[in-house]
């Protein structure tokens, strides 16, 4: 996988170099090679205290990270020019914001380039007056900034049968946190004015899969953000720019990027995207549609697959819980595959649909353990060994995985992904 | 001032083209006129829905913002190679975090480049046993999560005489939000051990300036953070990479970036930067020294110095509101020069010594207007008139402005700067 990385990151230099570059070449072919995607690089001062360091703006008024800072979005399993998703590295998330440069990505037909002084929202169906609204319609309107996960309903779908997945990139990286800013659907709903009838909303997007899907009009009224905004600045292309659907707890999705129609119906639409995918597979060959909460779930990110214990002795574990149904409650943290639980602390305030980091101390004595965590959200749901899980909703589905994750440490400190 | 920008918009992209360029020249050039600091410029498809748009990691694995997205930090007055501070721009900000690249920048000594392996902090001084700490030892601690402004203190210096500066971006840009996370120094007081007699606690930097400031212990103690994460992500370079001391609430010049030294003592260190600068003078003539705390203190956004509403009608004013003592508790807006008062909508939930959005309907009917805001925070403590802070403070000092912001509305729509 580094090396499908790394081949990416080379073909990103040179798209980066074809939009910023100018200037002596042998000086940028050599600055390239060393800087990673989002970074400048900078000679390291012997002595930074005895140096004159670099003047305000010498980024050009808009900053890039750490030239050592070096993680990336990832591909799995098998790189290509339509390769459809990409993954948070979660293991290096500090805090629990996703930085925007590292948003999983999920898309169906790429990502358009919209301009948005061109683009507007229609809303109309079962409204009482059908509407235009542009960007500035939209920016002019009353509006909210809130902190919500969005979650691929796909996400962890790699380990139903067995541990597939080597790190947590891979096994729950489809998941990642913004504060976003927009309008209500319900301030929308007041302008057009909703029939009696009303009962589904469609969201459609504006890029080459045109993207559609019918959510209840109660979610959309409840909390259906029509977002602009993502971590103080626009949404980035990636998400949706310059206009997604927030949803939120909803499946990923279901939060409909380059949101350009939303029409109100009396019954949903019966999406190709509803019907012939995202929909949950039972044991009896029926298939459940329409499941579009995010159970509550968490992972350990350290220690988790891949790394490597140096010794043993005290360490700090952290992780990632969250729940498409409120606020997580509690994380409880194992060390011996689940016999046994301790309360871990939770870092950060939780808020609605919102993920909270949560860490443990734990003292390895160099004997092998099997790490856990389980999630309990402010309804009472808990989340389930995957035995409960499969238990009752079998081996067909490929979407709504969330059970308990383990990693196993070995007695030389490297740690896997194991079914316990 | 435009001119300066697209002048230091254009170095940069030099500086940036150093680093990433590769590729043919020409294609480079070209791209380069097009995409703003920080953007990747592409082709707009005439219809997105009928043509395939990139694929994930096209980015190379750290996304960047829309090529329509132009706002970049300034400099105000004079850019130069030693210039040393960078506003903001507070009146395109979505939502309530501010973009990492987008952080006002205030350092004394440059950015200095350090590498996060050779990097340490020493805690000594007045404690049990003096310790050396690595950033690996730091981020094995216990860490919190927590959402903060900061503020220059010398934010909005240009306004005590007249109403100096043209835009929200000058007169208020030394204001930014981020999620911070990091290690609480009660954390390592405990590693440590405190002396009997230890009551402050003076924290250096790296940089060329080796800046320096003391701060109370019990400051310290309550909430002081010793901080590797920003929004999710290591802390950007000219916030301090790859560690800074946060104090929530307290003037920015006490957050000391790139944080190496530590040392408690039995008394304040009377640096250079709390004797000659950083103190406020009285109109007696003496001068107040540790004036740490940031009062409470608001400003419109939108519509601000420089904007033209183009028809009188239904707007939507918003800002900003934040205070040092604890949460912002309400907002008023007026749009009367401050004869009548109406409460503005809170856009998110207020934290501890963190910023709010506000926002409050307004019908502008063509006449001339004056635009103003009023925070007040959960200690009872109100933002006072020009006047009434003047009244207080004279006008000597250059620091800790926290009056009434006008904005005057012409009959033609034109917004500027006014003292009411």
């Amino acid at each position: 996988m580094r090396s499908d990385v790394d081949t990416h990151r080379r073909k990103l230099l040179l798209s980066a170099g074809a939009v910023l570059g100018v200037g002596a070449m042998t000086v940028a072919a050599r600055a390239a090679e060393k800087a990673p995607p989002g970074a400048a690089f900078h000679e390291v001062a012997e002595d930074p205290t005895k140096e004159l360091g670099r003047a305000v703006l010498s980024d050009g008024g808009y900053g890039l990270r750490s030239q050592f800072e070096t993680e990336v979005k990832t591909i799995f399993p098998n790189p290509s020019p339509i390769t459809s998703w990409s993954f948070t590295p979660l293991a290096s998330q500090i805090g629990n914001l996703t930085p925007s440069g590292l948003h999983f990505e999920r898309h169906h037909g790429g990502v358009p380039t919209i301009d948005p002084a061109k683009h507007e929202l229609i809303v109309h169906g079962h409204v009482g007056v059908a509407k235009k609204f542009t960007m500035a319609d939209l920016k002019a309107m009353p509006s909210v900034t809130r902190k919500h996960f969005i979650e691929c309903s796909g996400n962890t779908l790699t380990e139903w049968k067995k541990p597939t997945a080597k790190n947590v990139q891979v096994t729950h990286g489809l998941l990642s946190t913004s504060e976003w800013t927009g309008v209500l659907f319900s301030t929308l709903a007041r302008e057009v004015g909703l029939k009696p009838d009303a009962q589904w909303v469609l969201g459609e997007g504006a890029d080459a899969a045109v993207m559609t899907r019918s959510v209840p009009l109660e979610k959309m009224l409840t909390d259906g953000m029509i977002v602009y905004g993502q971590n103080g600045e626009a949404i980035r292309p990636e998400q949706g720019y310059p206009l997604r659907l927030v949803l939120p707890g909803y499946e990923g999705n279901t939060h409909i990027k380059w949101l350009r129609r939303l029409q109100v119906s009396d019954r949903p639409f019966m999406t190709k995207e509803e019907t012939s995918k995202y929909t949950d597979l039972m044991p009896d060959g029926r298939a459940k549609l329409f499941t579009l909460q995010m159970a509550p779930k968490s992972v350990i990110t350290f220690p988790s697959g891949d790394m490597m214990l140096p010794r043993p002795g005290a360490y700090e574990i952290r992780g990632i819980a969250w729940s498409g149904h409120g606020r997580v409650k509690s994380v409880e943290v194992s060390a011996d595959g689940g016999r046994s639980w301790r309360p871990a602390n939770i870092e950060n305030t939780p808020e609605p649909m919102c993920t909270v980091r949560f860490s443990c101390p734990w003292i390895w004595d160099g004997a092998g353990a099997t790490l856990q965590s389980r999630c309990t959200d402010e309804t009472g749901a808990a989340q389930p060994t995957r035995d409960e899980l499969v238990k009752v909703v079998g081996l067909n589905s490929v979407y709504h995985y969330n059970a308990i994750q383990s990693w196993a440490v070995a007695s030389d400190g490297g740690v896997t992904n194991v079914h316990a």
